[in-house]
């Protein structure tokens, strides 16, 4: 298969490059590095990316950003953040991917552990996770050609604890080679509409 | 208890009126009617409101709408409908308004069946449904003074089948009367962070 990771240089997206690089062609992208270069934020350059991608068999997104932060002084624009980039990004990445990815093709997209185990300043996180793991249930029963949708909702990665330990208390952590299999199985499986935990 | 109810005039609005309005004193709120006038998608507009309010015990959204339409027609503006006012107009009903609920108050959302049950056409409602129970989850464990937030998930309503029955197919509908049961648990109860889902 060809397959476009978007994200490929983050913790997760190295450890997918790993599982999956030994048995496919994989394409890069990412804001700042990879074959391809986009802002998730902006469809025109999605659109555009995917120009340029050529021919695709799947597309896995581990990109995404959210604002961190106490409820009582969150606001809708801190919210606006993840709302644009980890929900409208990746939903955008599909939006318009449809068209481009090969029939039978999937999207892998990424959620998290916050959607249904809340921490403290966790809530647009929780927020985001949530929406793209229900946006994939309903996109998985409308997509054509047999193109397929699924999302990996890991725990907290354990190459990344270091940065966020206090905020993950009692959480076990996940190596990012066990959250990257998840991501295997979403593209080299056959199911839609799924929501793989790697807990 | 004194509980404000955004949307009291619509199907489930007004039956959660009747539920709640024997037992408690109402202050209703709406775009076009009601005691409060308010544009849940306008934060300036939602401060205004409490202002007017006075004192509340308790918050009730039966307010929010999203955009219907295939997937593969449907746009980035299309999702944002949804997220603006479905999304984000509840989630201010609750940013903004936790500094003026009273100690021990809650708030209670609403989502919906397609959270979890997606049909064709419903994609943006099942991404608002999902991102507005995680958000429910995580800000239960942030809110304040004891105070309390829980979402209403119900299934198609039997009252507003008539539009809705051909997208619903299948879908058992649920009376007003029994949704309404499921805000008084949230108001008149002691849970947080809960989804009642009402099918």
């Amino acid at each position: 298969m060809r397959i476009l990771i978007v994200g490929a240089t983050g913790t997760i997206g190295r450890a997918v490059v790993g599982e999956l690089g030994g048995r496919h062609e994989l394409v890069t992208a990412g804001r700042s590095s990879g074959d391809l270069r986009l802002d998730i934020t902006d469809g025109h350059s999605i659109r555009s990316m995917y120009e340029r991608a050529g021919a695709i068999d799947a597309v896995v997104c581990v990109a995404g950003k959210v604002k961190f932060g106490p409820l009582a002084q969150m606001t809708a624009a801190d919210y606006e953040i993840g709302l644009k980039d980890k929900l409208m990004g990746q939903v955008n990445l599909v939006l318009i991917g449809q068209d481009f990815l090969d029939d039978g093709g999937s999207f892998t997209l990424t959620t998290g552990v916050l959607d249904h185990d809340p921490i403290r300043q966790g809530s647009s996180a929780s927020m985001v996770n949530g929406a793209v793991n229900a946006f994939v249930l309903a996109a998985a029963i409308e997509l054509q050609r047999g193109q397929r949708i699924n999302a990996v909702s890991p725990g907290v990665i354990a190459e990344a604890m270091a940065g966020y330990a206090p905020f993950f208390r009692g959480f076990e952590p996940v190596p990012a080679a066990r959250a990257a299999l998840a991501y295997a199985r979403s593209v080299e499986g056959a199911q839609t509409g799924q929501v793989y935990r790697v807990l």
